[in-house]
């Protein structure tokens, strides 16, 4: 089969085998698979990653390995961590398994991605997509749970002001997400064409130029710049809570005063559970808006391409249909 | 009378006018003052502060102004941040006036501070000492409250371990605050001899040298050391918590992958109520092991020398009795 590679230089597209799922696993034809920051900084060196790159994706199970046949021809989403599940890890029993410290992630750490004809995932790891959601909505399940996962971890109240900072397509996903909060949202970005896609239903945009001295309750850091934490700092409130989203592997000089003198809370925000995003999607949200361009697998170099030119918005591999088993 | 002043240029003893209570304030007698890491900041520039230094204190009220006159008399410590209390601050008028934008704050913003025979501050910054705490005890109030901040702000689970980073004066003191907890703690510091300070009550103590990679639920940093931060980082659980209380103006190069990868919670966390301090200290709790050293306020200078000095404790400033009024 094809498969999306990055060996250490650049992308490559090569003839692989089709992955043999371990027991309890499922192999599933990937129908669309979308490109995210991480693919681009996984090509720069992040996370050391080496095989099959992306990690977003919507599939039709093939067969699985010593587990529930039904799940054979449903189509699935299926949750990037995949924890050891040992007798002894509290995480994976905790119902963290994505912080499970030997876990293995779809395409980022020690498991092959979802840039393929075909993937490898535990059976627990899937959900099966309802028929009314299209593939280009569900390959949008990753991107946002990792928006509805600020939404688990911080209580956006009602009389809250809650600031996104960040107009690409991470900022643009949690500004989804975040609608389904009763706070009142101010995206915040550099693009006048973007924050017209952050400005419906009545979220209030603004240029980052236009930015004074206003502060927020809450700032959702989404900008995916090293530089991104300390803007974001200086407009929280005392007591105020940063949410920081955006990874570089990269130290930068950061002065921490305010957070202790304003006694700031600064919450790392990773992945999220599939399950709010799913619903979402399926009871209607749209972000079809959220599209730049589709290609196929074999166009993967010009995808990454696209994706990677600034302002680009979210990329999507197709793959029609297997060319073998 | 004299004050223990900055300008700019080191520390002066001056003499200069007793201060006039505004409406509403008592002039305090001071009794005894103590030395905190961050008088020793404001002589490197910290805060841009010129005035009298100090925020630790007990005293008696010498006389009130426009204030309930039962205060007369009563020996007090007090709560260093002065609210603007305007009718429209939401701070002053939620409780935390402590947060409040147009504070002033003794010692260190725009506020005359306690190095001084006599200091000024609204009574409802005032809480009575009971007689039977001693002043060497209720000196200890602010710092204490510091410690117990942290309580306010993070729920610390009966089965967390919960990390103390720095053998200093501040995590000492938090040392204090967080015996208070039912959690397990761990203090880790550079100096034998301060951690057996440390290591009463069951508390396991660890040199810094020794710790390898033990991740703690809670990891406090109270090193006072700009690379404090990233040390703490490296021994926080994923999903768990670090609360930082150093301050440093100062830019450091740090990482912040693993506050994303990890979500981690960092808190920021500074002043605290001084009522939880004063009760613990009026029912027992010892803190006379933490004093190094204890010098009359003309003697300011060399007691600032000692506090400076590496691995010193509390150094405190006497003041026998008024020369004049």
């Amino acid at each position: 089969m094809k498969a999306v590679q990055f060996h250490g230089d650049g992308l490559e597209i090569r003839d692989v085998a089709v992955p043999e799922p371990a027991s309890g696993e499922a192999l599933v034809r990937v129908q669309m698979a979308g490109i995210c920051n991480t693919d681009l900084e996984i090509l720069q060196g992040y996370a050391g990653f080496s095989g099959t790159l992306g990690h977003e994706f919507v599939g039709r199970v093939e067969r699985v390995q010593d587990a529930d046949p039904w799940w054979t021809g449903q189509r699935v989403v299926g949750e990037i961590n995949l924890g050891c599940y040992d007798a002894g890890c509290s995480w994976c029993h905790g119902g963290l398994d994505r912080h499970c410290p030997n876990r293995k992630v779809l395409g980022i750490q020690e498991k092959d991605g979802c840039m393929a004809e075909f993937l490898t995932l535990p059976v627990r790891n899937l959900l099966p997509v309802p028929d009314h959601v299209p593939d280009a909505s569900a390959v949008f399940v990753e991107p946002l749970a990792a928006g509805f996962e600020i939404l688990e971890q911080v209580h956006l109240e009602p009389f809250f002001h809650v600031a996104i900072l960040g107009d690409g397509k991470l900022g643009l996903i949690i500004n989804r997400a975040l609608r389904y909060s009763p706070a009142t949202l101010i995206h915040i970005g550099k693009h006048p064409e973007k924050l017209r896609l952050a400005g419906e239903s009545g979220v209030r945009t603004m240029l980052l130029e236009d930015l004074t001295n206003e502060k927020f309750d809450v700032v959702v850091e989404a900008t995916g710049s090293a530089s991104g934490f300390q803007t974001a700092l200086r407009h929280v409130k005392p007591r105020g809570t940063l949410v920081l989203k955006t990874t570089v592997s990269q130290s930068v000089p950061i002065d921490l005063t305010s957070v202790v003198v304003d006694e700031i809370e600064v919450v790392g925000s990773r992945c999220g559970r599939f399950e709010p995003a799913l619903k979402a999607l399926s009871q209607g949200l749209d972000v079809s808006p959220l599209i730049q361009g589709s290609f196929p697998l074999t166009e993967a170099g010009p995808a990454f391409e696209l994706a990677r030119a600034p302002g680009s918005l979210k990329v999507l591999l197709e793959i029609p249909s297997p060319s073998s088993i």
